[in-house]
């Protein structure tokens, strides 16, 4: 028999999962909405449908638990406050990166929450995490401007370290707000203190894409 | 071999196709961020990443006949003009309504173009073309309401019909623009006058949809 309270944190995450599935789909399909041009409008769309289509494997995860869909993924309907308003993109550059930015970050923490799954939990977990192309898609679309321009390179260095700032807030928050996640650190993770364990490691993942990009974080 | 000239008319219509497509997924996605609870918006988002699922046919088709996806759906770019700020809603009620209406003689203009396909295409386009469950959604969104308040439901019967008769016009433009469309129109339907069959055929459906909401259209 599984352990009540293991469920519960299980499917706590599950509904961390879902929120941020839903959350990126929205994000894509609004960004979709400003792309220059066809081809791009396509492409964002496609990959905001990909992250949906992950739903349905998660909704069966969180029933075969004996939990709540909707419950679960509601509890963390605050999770992103007022995000969208504080970083309102003033480009199309800007609005790439803040994507690539906060859901980067968001992947990061879905990631790191994950390593302690059972492996039938944890294989369909994983298949909902895969890489949307997204990340490939803002630096293939990025690297050459900032290359080339010196200015907005810096700028878009400065909007990076905001927005990275303002997601590794959030991903604080969720882990205050829902300290069940928290039961899914390894034990690496828990001797390096929980929270701050994971707050560095989602700061080297920030960094990293930072770096895939030319900037510094 | 294929007649190029027919396939240049096959070409438009799946341009139509997907720009359609294209267009309810980015629509279904906005009312989605405006539905008052999580299922409701995780529905319609749902239904939205069904829309888009059929462009990947619908890219296939187009390329397979010599086309080029992009360029046979840009041609459309301009179908829906500024009908989004012509009619911008003033409930949820309202906005539902709106989709249910536009999409659903869209959907009855895409079909009326396409049964004189050869049968791949044909099987393959009717295949994009299957009913999403939207309309289903908003009849049972709405019946209860519109029963339960005759002030309300006449409100929506007069928006039914403006939002009709924008979606009419869109379709009657569609046809004017693009007067290959009218090639792939049945022998009954080229007796009865091309375009103004069309424009007849849509009332009906639209006339249909309304009743579907105990309105008369």
């Amino acid at each position: 028999m599984p352990d009540p309270a293991e469920n519960a944190a299980v499917v706590d995450l599950l509904g961390l999962h879902s929120f941020i599935q839903l959350a990126a789909f929205t994000r894509f399909t609004k960004d979709a909405q400003h792309a220059p041009d066809l081809p791009g409008q396509v492409t964002l769309s496609r990959m905001a449908a990909g992250e949906l289509a992950h739903l349905d494997q998660l909704e069966r995860l969180v029933t075969d638990l004996g939990g709540d869909f909707y419950t679960s993924m509601g509890s963390y309907a605050a999770l992103l406050g007022d995000f969208d308003q504080r970083t309102a993109p003033g480009s199309w550059w800007e609005r790439l990166m803040r994507t690539y930015v906060a859901f980067g970050v968001l992947a990061d923490l879905q990631r790191a929450l994950s390593t302690r799954l059972d492996a039938t939990t944890g294989a369909a977990v994983e298949a909902t995490l895969a890489d949307s192309g997204h990340g490939d898609f803002v630096v293939a679309a990025l690297e050459p401007v900032i290359a080339a321009e010196p200015q907005l390179a810096a700028r878009l260095a400065l909007w990076g370290r905001r927005v990275g700032g303002e997601a590794l807030g959030i991903a604080q928050h969720a882990l205050a707000e829902h300290p069940l996640l928290l039961a899914h650190l390894d034990d690496d993770a828990a001797a390096g203190g929980g929270a701050a364990w994971v707050r560095n490691k989602l700061s080297t993942g920030h960094a990293r894409r930072m770096d895939r990009l030319g900037l510094t974080a």
